[in-house]
């Protein structure tokens, strides 16, 4: 149970810094840091205190530090660029929540619903700025300049790749026929390279070898990979007592998931009949069972387990050390073993 | 003569270094890019060469290389961060775009109109981000690591003051009063601090002193106020056939603009006016001349000459040297003495 122990030592730190990272500003612009920090989950709409505020399972930067830890370092090297990361998906969070139109983010009003479009885009904009400033505090942990230089290289090279996930995303959106080859270019995009960022970038700032600090990337990539690919599966044949969605909720909403795209390359009159809008009522328990028998379920099955042995051989591989390591497994086992 | 000298050997270098900073990708991501392009002029809405594209003055680049040989620097070894600053400014009035619901930019459709807004957001990320991955080639023009990083961070520190005064830009749109000093800070922010990382960064990169970068920094700062109070002025003063825009434009839209800001401050009758929209056809000649009676026409000429005489100080302070020098003295005298 290295988890729970390292998870309730490093997350304090992690909202400590993230905090620091986010800063402070004169009344003026008293707002513009309002939004920033209700999205993050720490205070209401008025920008009081939210006691009751969700502030998101901080996943990334854990990763990121236990990686760090794993490959001998001491976590707090890592500490600025956890929180770096951490500000870099929220900021991603904050404009996708535009891009896809979305009133809701864990309960309470998107920061556009609330705040309008126009400063909403402005608030990621500034967590985006931000995300980038806090790197600039790993000099005060004792990281050489050169190291310093070369994540954020890394942690930029990133946001190339993040964009260009969500480029994609957007533009599946608008399309009729996906293919899985384009749909894992995507889902590696919007999802896998930031995971990986956050093993590597620890590995980095740890001083592990070249090859070690490729084992962690691949890691978490895969990691990444097959998280999306096993949510894609509970989106069509996990349980709804245990997922809380209605069941085969991401047909319900024609998204195009990893099964479904696989089914569509299968079979033209799937293609087509996933192409037109449900009928009222119309139920979606046939979609599912189509795609059962096209082999899509199997596929997708196949497809989370190959990516989950990819993933485990990878952190074999980058041979981490000590409690964070056992913390990093249990990790693991939790993120690609869950049912809802 | 030294500026059209300079700037005819400079610019083709900004392009091409534009260029590299933007890069290229597989064809799924073909439009990722073409938005990027057309955007900084490049190509049509279809991706193609566009031979009358207008790609802006690239006035903000210039004005860091120019600092850069000015403090006796190689120009060279400050493009990387002269493409990042070009590439910032271009994010920001792409996000601005959607922001102030432009559907024109240069005489073209803006991304936004073109791709839609979720896209153009996108697109703004993705030129952010380009905008950082660009100071990674200061290595290969010799800069070392603590050098390069701290341009880093005075870069960051710059984008976050760009959003701080796009908030209160944008704010202010929805009050009805704005002070002078409210105005001031938002311009500081909006626009002055870009020109002044320009000038400072080109003084940084070359190894001027700390001294010197910051009469750089002042000169751009100052230089940055002064260009936008005179915008201002002729916004209103303007002579229509040299501005190409009517007579009084920014009180048609009723712009909140320095001579406007502080009528409100002086007449409670003038901001109760100004807080109506015009009804149809109502010439807004009164209004001007109602704020040339509230001495609004000779505080903004005022000021303007204040801010001016501060930036000429500061240049002069800096004690540029060479033909970079004598084309900086030009460049301001340009920007400043403009009648359009």
């Amino acid at each position: 149970m290295a988890l729970p122990l390292l998870s309730s030592s490093y997350l304090p730190l992690i909202e400590a810094e993230l905090r620091r990272a986010v800063g402070d500003g004169p009344e003026a612009l008293r707002d513009y840091f309002v939004m920033m920090r209700y999205h993050l989950g720490w205070v209401d709409e008025a920008g009081q205190a939210s006691p009751n505020g969700s502030i998101g399972k901080r996943i990334r930067p854990l990763l990121c530090l236990l990686a760090c830890a794993a490959s001998g370092g001491e976590p707090g090297r890592a500490l600025p660029m956890a929180a770096a990361i951490e500000l870099l998906h929220n900021f991603s969070l904050l404009h996708d929540d535009i891009q896809d139109n979305s009133p809701l983010r864990r309960g309470r009003p998107t920061v556009w619903q609330r705040w309008g479009v126009a400063q909403a885009i402005n608030a990621g904009d500034a967590m985006f700025t931000l995300a980038h400033l806090a790197p600039h505090r790993l000099a005060e942990r004792g990281v050489a300049p050169e190291v310093a230089l070369a994540a954020l290289a890394e942690f930029d090279r990133t946001c190339l790749a993040l964009t260009q996930g969500q480029f994609l995303d957007m533009r599946f959106e608008g399309c009729e026929r996906v293919t899985v080859d384009e749909y894992l270019r995507m889902i590696r995009g919007k999802t896998a390279v930031l995971i990986a960022a956050c093993t590597k970038l620890g590995a980095l700032l740890a001083g592990a070898s070249a090859e070690r600090q490729h084992h962690f990337e691949q890691f978490g990539l895969n990691l990444g990979l097959a998280f999306q690919v096993h949510d894609d599966w509970l989106g069509i044949w996990g349980d709804p007592a245990a997922t809380g969605k209605s069941a085969a909720s991401d047909l319900e909403q024609r998204k195009k998931s990893l099964p479904v795209v696989y089914g569509m390359e299968r079979s033209p009159e799937f293609a087509a009949r996933y192409a037109r809008p449900h009928a009222p009522g119309e139920p979606v328990a046939g979609l599912a069972a189509q795609l059962d028998a096209l082999g899509a379920r199997a596929y997708t099955v196949q497809a989370a387990q190959s990516l989950t042995d990819e993933a485990t051989a990878h952190l074999r591989a980058a041979a981490p050390a000590g409690p964070a390591a056992e913390a990093l497994w249990e990790l693991t086992g939790s993120l690609l073993k869950r049912n809802a």
